[in-house]
């Protein structure tokens, strides 16, 4: 790990590269240098692909009427407008990946790189100076573009290496939620009561694997889950003790869902995991968690003002963590999830090709 | 506290008196039925003043151009559209003052109330049946209201007795932000480096003193302020080992003014807390605190996004928590600093009257 007071701070954050507006972060920043030249402390990447996040990839394709031509024009367009790929509609970005092709010295050593190793960022998009000499083919069914390109890397930027024995489009899927099964690793406590809402997504079904390793075998898992087809997902991995098919954004019907699937025991539990990928989902949560319990809320739909005044009004004191994507394993903790389990890595080859 | 699985807890909360839409919390709902008349399982309270959410109350000032004649009417209107004081445009509500009339025996029980004590709801106005006879008068000042009403409290409710001993108008002050330095006491630990963010505002201050109890004389606290007057107030106070005056919505600056004043040391918090009543400050919050430390978000204006996107994008796995207001000890620990502390209460008074 970094220094504590590292001195070098805010270049190691990548601001020398901010050209608009003057003292602001990379991703805040309108306007990035994109000279594709490392400087000190850079490393320059070899892009080969970029996994645009879903909305953008979405607000895209809409905009240019699903017509990839259009979409290549679009995206070329916003790269050379911000020298990076940050949809200025959603403000979001996704994940490169490349090859190391200019090194930095101390990001190498403290990363185990070498000149040629095919890495996946995992810093945002959003953060990264791109730069596109083209875009060679974009792949609609999964929010992924074929480039020639190359990007800057900081050294606050994290990033994994590309495992050699997982798909890659299985690795990439995992790391872009790997924050959550990683965390609740760090939260959950052997025997406790724990419930996933949206479980059956991807973040969903690695944390469910996540926390079964956790809790132990007196431990209990509730998981639930507004698709059917992913429900069967869930029963087929064979970790949850409780699976229950209700709508989050429902709060007072999710309860009596609860209950009836649990009759005459306790349901609140102790830790309440959200990766639910749609808004109003927080007065459930809290519903469902002990007024003393925890809950992480790993959805970017969260609304803090929402989770915050909810759990004023209902009198509970519960301690409510924002989902942080970041962890020091880089993305181990969920790919030894896939490594650890043939059926989950069969669910992620269904939803993401191999 | 009640039981953790309470088969009756959805009237405890209050759903039967949601008129619409059906199926929501009374917080969320559009109209509650405000019939002033306690049902089973509910207080009735007869209600005296209201204190509305500042930003509730300057939005309506403007709108009336602030006469009190038409700000009267503006309110009776909304209180006979929603049934609750619930400012459809903010959003937000308020707290009430009054005594208890008619009494629910297990509520009253577990809040050691009898008839005719004097009460403030802990629950915003946005979630509590509210009847008007009549606005007697609008202090434009203090965002007070003289009414002549009824209530309705349910059992899930938080309220707290006013005590004796302190004037009412810094009682409600220090309730409005008692979750603040509640929380801290649970989270702070001797010796650690703490700093505060907004320090010098009503929350913040009560959260320097509760903090310098519980860190221990090899505790170390930063106080950061913006407003010059207000860190005159953080110094009478004597509470805080480094001032600074700076703006939390500029990071880079604030990490060099906190540099600068803290030459030669590690300056990064164990905890921090964010108390600024401004948006954009969540990049300043992270890059003060070290990457394994704790953050409490105690501002509204915090953005989920911005903090979960900020952290992983700087590669700091630091764990982020959601301010929330309630604590069990019904703002019993701010109303205690505010007895411990002669200084803290002159500051009170100056701010709030007497």
């Amino acid at each position: 790990m970094q220094s504590t007071t590292d001195p070098h701070i805010l270049r190691h954050l990548g601001i020398h590269r901010v050209l608009e507006p003057q003292g602001a972060l990379p991703q805040p920043a309108w306007k990035l240098d994109n000279t594709p030249v490392a400087l000190a402390t850079e490393t320059l990447i070899n892009v080969q692909k970029l996994h645009i996040d879903s909305a953008s990839f979405t607000q895209i394709a809409n905009v240019c009427e699903r017509d990839t031509e259009r979409m290549k024009i679009h995206m070329m367009d916003i790269v050379k407008t911000r020298g990076k790929m940050h949809n200025p509609v959603t403000g979001s970005g996704g994940v490169l990946i490349g090859t190391v092709e200019q090194l930095d010295e101390t990001f190498v050593e403290k990363h185990h790189l070498t000149r040629g190793d095919t890495i996946v960022s995992l810093t945002s998009l959003s953060w990264l100076p791109l730069y596109l000499n083209d875009i060679k083919h974009i792949y609609l069914g999964r929010s992924e573009v074929e480039v020639e390109g190359k990007a800057i890397l900081f050294r606050s930027n994290p990033l994994t290496k590309l495992p050699g024995d997982l798909p890659q489009s299985l690795v990439v899927a995992a790391l872009d939620v790997a924050g959550a099964p990683s965390r609740v690793a760090a939260l959950a406590r052997q025997g406790q009561r724990v419930t996933v809402l949206g479980a059956g997504g991807t973040a969903g079904l690695l944390t469910l694997c996540a926390l079964r390793q956790h809790l132990g075998s007196n431990g209990l898992i509730i998981a639930i889950e507004y698709s059917e087809q992913a429900l069967l997902d869930i029963a087929s991995l064979g970790v949850a003790d409780i699976l229950i098919q209700a709508d989050a954004t429902r709060p007072l019907e999710l309860l009596e869902q609860v209950r009836k699937n649990y009759v005459g025991h306790d349901y609140l539990a102790d830790l309440t995991i959200n990766v639910v990928n749609v808004p109003n989902t927080e007065f459930a949560t809290i519903l469902l968690t002990r007024p003393d319990g925890r809950i992480l809320f790993f959805s970017m739909a969260t609304s803090f003002t929402v989770a915050a005044l909810g759990a004023e009004g209902m009198g509970r004191q519960v301690e409510m963590h924002i989902g942080n994507g970041y962890m020091p394993d880089h993305g181990e903790v969920a790919l030894q999830l896939l490594r650890d389990n043939p059926t989950l890595c069969a669910i992620f080859v269904k939803r993401f090709g191999s």
